[in-house]
């Protein structure tokens, strides 16, 4: 053998033995042991094994997670509205109008109820009150200086602390599998795209989102990115399938949700060919997390954040539910 | 040494003097030897080179390339624009009405000209008539059945293999240093995509383009995204910064154009902080591909595609010029 190939011989031997001492390691190790650990390790397997009928060509290992009791807490509300309350509170001295302006004035009095008494318009308000009027560089450090001193309200720890530990083991483990891994939110892409990276190892142009519009622009010599207020994109519900094939131009293989507005998502995955799978999180610890959602009584399940015609329709389709309470070992890095 | 050691050891060795070669290959051959070329090269390595001050974290590492006359030739005219006339004749059977209706009877009776004098509105109806109105999953397999047969009306070759060779290996060579390559086009997304990645290498998710509305819906019990006579979003001129923002969610490093659509990319992408390389091709060979543009006599270069102002805008802010004619040994691989 030349010097080069006794060198890819011996490496050889070493990779194996290194394949071998992986498999045996836990790739999930805040998972319980469990239909749903189970079923995401033998789905991974049965689409990447070399010779399986099933093998997902690597281009093709697209996987979608919904962000809001996905990835994150999303409880006792939105980090998101959070955060748009305290930027009400930080613009007010420059806004006085807003103390007999509703939405604003009901919540600077921190009466949120009243406030979006007035629905869809009155967030509409809120949002573009405090996510319009800046360019996207200014609004991103906007987002990272919240984030950094902003704590949850229950666990006094900061929001992007607030990721589910288990799904994070499972964003690594699609990656090391040839996975390319996708935020698929409701939640503001520039709201996400400052911390996804840090907190998911997710990259900015992997996030798919809400949006206003943006206008390009000089200011003062220069080229920014104004952002207007004005709605560009909902990407929930019917819209995340929507915004799949606009960001992303092929079908996932993988999805990931907890609500109802992350049913069309995993129909869309599910109505590819080939192998697929869709999960669902239930939110049905109140001890570790929250528990939520709007049904009760259902035999075999405390239903979390997914009404009952949706988990009607995960046992039709053959999609995962999982539960925190049983299916997770770990909810938080900060429990340890 | 352990073994595992001894082969990391072996391997190291081996690594480098690949290494060593491969720096002495050439990765730009069909380009000559001379500014432009120079300018690449020193360029990828300033921002790549461990230890470098202007060093580019990989995950910074964006380049966007136009595509119409950046990657692929757009003479006698846009590709795109070949595909909806063919379509109009292949659907004109379906559409008696046409016979008399503007633009399409003008289309039909092969005159362009006053088919194109109703202005953007009559493009609109064309690109509508023959883009929308059926599912994203038909419209792809559409866009590569005519690419399987189409020829360029003066290369006779598909179009898909009118792409520039320079550019093909500019790519290969960005992507080896870490790169992620974008289209960023006003041509269709969804015209681009069925393609782009067998031709540049160019994934789905990382081409942005001009797009049509979509919706998710329910055909037969399927999920399919049906494709909508309206426009969603125009990605040209001052819309380019804005696709790339919603995309890509950070300034190119890199930036590659042909004309003033991609003006605004390029101010864009120089406007960050750091290294930056803006580029533009110049449409000037006749010969071997077409020379165009509006401009006559200055001084120093035939203008290619972009107007007098935008060259003057390439001196004062030092953006490379490449002149096909004297920077490229080759324009088409089917040349040799």
């Amino acid at each position: 053998m030349k010097p080069i190939q006794s060198a890819f011989a011996v490496l050889a031997l070493v990779l194996a033995s290194l394949t071998t001492s992986q498999a045996q390691d836990d790739p999930l190790p805040s998972w319980n042991d469990g239909k749903a650990k189970q079923s995401i390790i033998e789905f991974v397997e049965k689409v990447t094994k070399p010779g399986s009928p099933d093998l997902v060509p690597v281009p093709e290992r697209i996987a979608t997670f919904d962000n809001d009791g996905t990835l994150w807490c999303e409880q006792p509300m939105p980090v998101q509205l959070f955060f748009a309350l305290d930027r009400v509170k930080a613009l007010a001295p420059q806004h006085p109008e807003w103390k007999t302006k509703e939405p604003f004035a009901s919540l600077l009095k921190g009466d949120l109820k009243a406030a979006l008494a007035g629905g869809e318009h009155a967030l509409l308000e809120i949002i573009t009150a405090t996510h319009a009027g800046m360019t996207t560089a200014e609004f991103e450090q906007i987002v990272k200086d919240w984030l950094a001193t902003a704590r949850h309200p229950r666990f006094k720890q900061p929001y992007n602390a607030c990721v589910y530990q288990p799904m994070i083991e499972l964003l690594a483990y699609l990656h090391a599998n040839g996975f390319k891994n996708f935020i698929v939110s409701g939640g503001g892409i520039e709201f996400m795209r400052p911390w996804a990276e840090k907190a998911y190892g997710i990259p900015p142009e992997q996030v798919v989102g809400s949006s206003i519009k943006t206008k390009f622009e000089m200011r003062d010599g220069k080229p920014v990115l104004m952002r207007l207020p004005e709605i560009n994109f909902i990407d929930d519900k019917a819209g995340k399938p929507v915004g799949i094939n606009q960001h992303i131009g092929r079908r996932p293989v993988m999805a990931f949700g907890n609500s109802d507005g992350d049913k069309q998502m995993l129909e869309y995955t599910q109505g590819g060919s080939g192998a697929r799978f869709m999960l669902l999180i239930l939110h049905d610890d109140a001890a570790r997390e929250y528990a939520y959602g709007p049904a009760k009584g259902l035999p075999d399940v405390k239903l979390g954040a997914f009404t009952p015609a949706l988990y009607e329709q995960t046992k039709k389709d053959g999609w995962m539910v999982v539960s925190m309470k049983d299916d997770w070992k770990t909810v938080f890095a900060f429990e340890k």
